[in-house]
């Protein structure tokens, strides 16, 4: 199972980018909102649920919330930095560069479904059929590529 | 009582420079080295501590220390952003950018000096021979700005 | 009694976050106008106030606002830069980067409510009422976000 | 199997970094130098071998390798930038603000270590054994820190 | 002829300035969409065709469309890079900051047309009659200006 | 005289702030818009006029205008770095970080009033009248914080 | 006569590249040290004397010394912002971002005498010799550079 | 023939990066010294040379060489910002941020190698042999990356 954590309701946005692909491809996830500065026992409610296997946390400003997870459990944890202030730069700043040891895996500011296929990567590792949907997925993308290509093409001719 | 905790114990340097002004001051204080992603117990333990009345939280990188401590204590927290990897404004960021409800008082980037007078000031508001003493050590902060105008006006006469 | 100083009429909207709390805790406070630049003396004047124990200076661009108010006075001085250009950046770096020996303590960008919530923390330290009322807001913050962390993981459930 | 594979051999102080991780948890790995830019097909054979669960990128400047090697695998792949010019500024945005569709797990800058632990992380979703020697390096880590805290705290005492 | 590729059909706002500008002189483009991290494929079966003398390449974010292309060609490769995020700072790194021995020549923050402009000047060295065509435009906006300062020359009379 | 350039018509709306301070201290002017990059030789033309004793030149982008227009004359240049893409970080480097012998005055970043306030400082240096009116100006800026503060003081009683 | 004021000592450096140029020129100055924070009263005391005609202001950090300074007075003020932190970037914000009405003339990040031969520009609006001066040193810097070029050209020949 | 020109000696070291790959695939070319603010008559007596096909423009901080010379030629213009403060990115905003209609093709920060090439293949449009020669430093420099694979596979095997 995949949990979706984000550092408050103000994200949705951005979580909802993640949720829409782990619907897509039919994953179980949960989505929880728990704030690493508010609510610090929450998150470690959440973290002892056994059945996840990755995190993905979503937080601006100073984000402290992929770390703090990441502090708590031995799962991979994937950060989305949001923008909130400073075109997201501190949320991004805050999620990466974890001192040795305890390391956040992080994707590109306000990039909910990026931390979402990241997540199924990972799956796939020991899921032949998610494996197998990824490939479709990305050859989806690769058509809609070839047929943007099409279309502009001949816009252009 | 002044807490101050490290992040590790590479940020020594940075930490002895608010030891030797509490010193100066004679003021009661703890040094204690606790990682936010590494040790979260200890920090729980150690703020637990109720006779700590201001906290100064010394980090490098994605430093999560302060915003950690200071969502686990209702006294005031103070950070020193350290300058380990970007000129440390990654540190200054992760420090400052707090959300809405847990503030961190954050002072310039390496500066633990100014951590421990601004822990001298909030303490200074309830001891009236505090004051006194910060007063006097504003005054003696002057004179040598005195000083080397004397020295440096007579240098380029 | 907290005195908090705009730079300007123009920082209004992000004084009233700080107003907003303050008022909530029903704690003393003055609010002014005072420019380091064009009225330097009138914050001569203001910072005299025997009464005040803590300033909180909210200003943009080259801040000076907060640096200026703490030559003047060995009470804490909290800072909240505003994003008017450069994303706020010049506004946090000339509030934060102060000298050696005038520390000015740094909350985030456009983040009043968290410079009162200092400024109570900060006076809670010799008033157990207050105190036990910055408990109890944390705890309906926390509130908040498990009421919060209820609707989300319902809807996606 | 984990494979490293850095932009060119001036990483290779940054991929030791990683290498001495993966020694010490007797993985299996493997170490290579190949250029995004200069050997676009070296990277392509050796993203074939079917025996990777796991890539590490290791680059500077402009570091396309991560994403490069994203673009031709389904598997997970860690990105380590590099600071070689603007504090590595550079290497981390080149890496972790991939588009939609293609995500990179982007690690600290400099970080080779926790890119090792992060890559371990995800094998041991599938590796109980390999799951408890990260608990037992974590507690390793942890008593570190334990210890830092006892010489200090009696150092300062 | 110049080839023209965007990263994604989002970026055909930029690649349109381009595209007007090769318009207005006459010359032959293809203009053509294909992701560096989605259809590299596509990419290498553009890059073949001997007709294209000079590439230009519009990608935003972590934009490897240009140096991905540069590994594949010895035309000139001229980057675009587009403000998406981050002020498009990650795009114009991306692009500018190439190892040695890959070079591309990066023009400004969405400045579609100077791409433009700057492949005629590099098509120009074989073609004088598209040098005097370049000549001539560069004194209509000679001219534009001198308009631009008769009327506010007299505006401010 | 003071001269106002801009490096094109879209400065407009910037220079008419430095026009209007001009206008309201009934100082002579001139408002002239050149190009660095498309119209070198009108900058040559509008230097030579020895009426001209200031230079305010107005650019956004990599603002060249202020470093050509100082590099043909020995009247201080007084530069207003426009925010036209990334927050006007890029004019404000490229007019303030001159080589050695040949400084541009810059003011912030959109600051067309300042600009012209320093051109009047710099003439009141001869002019005893025009000393007196910015004395008044000032006073009358203190004023309006003044009344500001009374307003606002008697708001939040 | 030119008032060069420094922060601290430490700037003495950067005010050397200054007097060196005021020497040259045989203007009359004097060299000062006032800090802004720790010694207003001393800047009020020196920004009184009428012989000043410009001010030269250094200073590192938040630097508020020239922005204090031109609070006090209706004479041009000269920033130099110094490197100590962050690249120098902390004190070219802290020093160009002046608000509305009081303008700070700021040039480049260490770049004293810069700010030197500014103060000269200005002096000689109304000094016929010094604007000599002023010709001969600028023709001596092309003529170092036409030498530059002789040997430069003759050594790759 | 191409031209190199840096705006100081003190900009040779980068310089040479050019100069020794130009030497190596032996190409004419001239190396200048010339600067955009002390001695903009030299540049235009530069510029005016006929034979000189494409310009390589070598300058730190402010840079306004490259953008000086792409206004007064229609020749191709390459620019290489040099690291002199600011890790650079004064350089490299000051050169690549171009106003429309003049473009500067700009090359990574202290990358004088890269411009060198850039500049062979612009040249090797029209020059079939030094485009071999190109394929063949593109290939040598492939066989390195190789060498390096093998040596390092090997080293942790």
């Amino acid at each position: 199972m995949i949990c979706i954590i984000m550092g408050s309701e103000s994200d949705l946005k951005i979580a909802e980018k993640a949720i829409n692909v782990l619907k897509e491809f039919n994953v179980k996830y949960e989505v929880r909102v728990a704030s690493a500065h508010r609510t610090p026992e929450l998150i470690e409610e959440i973290v002892k649920n056994p059945e996840i296997e990755v995190f993905i946390a979503i937080a601006g400003l100073a984000a402290h919330l992929p770390g703090v997870i990441a502090s708590l459990t031995l799962k991979p944890v994937i950060a989305v930095p949001v923008d909130v202030k400073l075109c997201g730069l501190d949320a991004l700043l805050s999620s990466v560069q974890m001192p040795p040891g305890v390391p956040v895996a992080t994707v590109g500011v306000d990039r909910g479904e990026n931390a979402a296929i990241l997540a199924l990567q990972i799956l796939a590792l020991k899921d032949k059929e998610l494996y197998n949907k990824l490939l479709e997925y990305r050859n989806k993308m690769k058509e809609k590529v070839y047929n943007s290509d099409e279309k502009i093409k001949k816009m252009f001719k």
